[in-house]
C-alpha cells in the first residue's frame, strides 16, 4: 500500500480529539493499551505482554491483536474527519502472519482511502521481542463516519 | 449457511479438550468470558457487560466481539480434530451489524467446512438486552490444525 | 446465519429492477451467467462450465466464484431498497472451501442485515456435478446504497 | 505494508513457471488479461476496458477487479515456491475504494509473508484513465501451497 501520501486533517484539534476518545475506551484501559502516536491519517497503539492477554500457547490472543488493530484504524480514520464526527467500525479482516510472541505488541493503523462516508484503513501489528520487531498481523478495515450527536446506528 | 450438518468428532474427549484449552486463555479470563457450550463443530462463548469492555460510546468494543468470535470459531474447529492437534487462527473477518449494547454478548461459532489442514468457521455474535437477542456481528474465519507438540508456526 | 427472517421489499417492482440492472452487467453476459431467482433479500445467479471460466487446474476460477457471489449479494441488497437507489459493493470476502468443479456454479446471495446506508450480505456458492451440489465457497460482503441519479462515488 | 523486503526465489525458473500457468487460466484469456510482470514475490496483471467487463454503471465489475487481484496474488505466491508446488487460493478480501473507471485496470500482487504451507499476499488495483493511475481496490489474501501431482484439495 502506498505510504507516501500526505493527509491534511480538516480538524486542527484532531490529536486532542483522538486522545479524548481513547481514554473513554474501557477495553483499551483494561488491556493496558497505550496511544503512542497520532498523526494525520495514522495512529499507533501498543500493549505490553501480560498473561491476561494470552491464548493457550502463551502468545498474545488474536483478540488483542484485533482490538488494538481496530482501534488504531478507527483513530487513524477519525484523525482526518471534521469536528462533530465520530467513527464506527463497519468491518475488519485480520491475517495472522506469525505467532504474536514478545514483550510488546504494536499496531500501526493508517488510512488507505478517506471518503465522505466510508474510510478504508490498514494496520500492521508487530510483536516486539528483545527490541526486535516482527510483523505478526495485517488488517484491512472499513470505518464509517457518523454524526457525534445522532444515534450511532451503522 | 447450512446448519443441518451433523459433525462427528474424531476425538471422544473433544469437550474436555476444549475446556482445558479455554481455561489457559488468559484473555478470556481477563474479559470475564465463559465457555457456555461445546458441541461437535460448535462452540458458544459469552461475556457480561462491564465498562472495561467498552469503547467510547458505551458499546462493547469491536475487539471484544472479535475476541469471543475468534475463540468460539477456534474451539468449534478444535472440537472436530483428532487428539494431538491444536488450532491457530489464520485469519478472520468480522462485520459489525448493529451496536453491541446490552447486558451480555454471546458468540456462537460453527464449522462451515472441516478440512485436513484448514477449517473454515463462521460466528454470529448477539447482544442480549433485557433478555432479547440482537444479531450484532457475523464473522468468517480460517483455522489451521497444527501438531500440539511441534512448534506452533503458521 | 439466520434464514428464517422475512424481508419486506419497499419497492414493489424490485424483481423487475434487479433484472433490468442484471442485463446491463456486461461481465455477467460475458461469463454466461444467468439470473435464476430474485426474492426479497435473496438472489441466485448461475453459470455453466466452459474452459473460458477456468483456472490452471480446470476448476472454475476464484474470480468467477467471486463475481457471481458479488452480483448475487448486490442484487439481494438491491431487492430491499427503495426505488431510486442503486448499489455499490464496498468490500467482499470469499472463502474457497472446495475445488469448484462441475458442470455448473450457483451463487445464492442473501441479506444478513439491511441498513439505511449499508447492507451486509452473505453468499454460498455451490458447484453442481452430476446434479449434486457441493458447497465450494462462502462470502461476506458490505453493500452501499447510493442515489441512482447522483455520482456513484463510494 | 513493508515494501522493502527482498525475496529470494527457490525455483530459478519461477518466471517461466508462472507464465506457463497463466496461459492455462481460461478466465484470464477470456477477460483479455495480460501478465505484465513477474518478479520474486510480485506479479502484475492488467486488462483493457471493454463493455464485457463492466457492471451496470459502466465501471469494471468488482468480479474483474477480484479476478485479476486474485491471480496476481496467487502468482506472486507461486513465484517464491519450490518447483513441484502449485497454489490454491484459500480466501481473499477485497475493498473497493473508488469506481474502477478507465481504459485499463492493473493489479499488483505482492507477498506479505511466505510460509511453508500458507502465503499471505496483498494486491493493489489501479484504474488507469488518460494514463493517470487511481487506486481503486486493495485486497488481502491467503494462498496455500499444494503438491502439483497430488489432488488439489484445500
Amino acid at each position: 500500500m502506498p505510504s507516501s501520501r500526505a493527509f491534511h486533517p480538516s480538524n486542527p484539534r484532531f490529536a486532542e480529539k483522538v486522545r479524548e476518545s481513547f481514554v473513554r475506551q474501557g477495553l483499551m484501559r483494561h488491556l493496558g493499551a497505550v496511544l503512542e502516536a497520532v498523526r494525520p491519517g495514522e495512529c499507533e497503539i501498543a500493549v505490553a505482554w501480560r498473561e491476561e492477554l494470552g491464548q493457550q500457547h502463551g502468545f498474545f490472543h488474536a483478540g488483542v491483536t484485533g482490538a488494538i488493530a481496530d482501534s488504531a484504524c478507527g483513530y487513524a480514520a477519525l484523525s482526518l474527519m471534521q469536528a462533530g464526527k465520530a467513527v464506527l467500525t463497519v468491518e475488519y479482516k485480520l491475517n495472522l502472519l506469525a505467532p504474536a510472541v514478545g514483550e510488546r505488541l504494536v499496531a500501526r493503523g493508517r488510512v488507505v482511502r478517506a471518503g465522505r462516508t466510508l474510510t478504508v484503513c490498514s494496520a500492521e501489528v508487530f510483536a516486539v521481542r528483545n527490541a526486535v520487531e516482527t510483523l505478526c498481523a495485517t488488517s484491512l478495515s472499513t470505518i464509517m463516519a457518523v454524526n457525534e450527536k445522532e444515534g450511532l446506528q451503522g
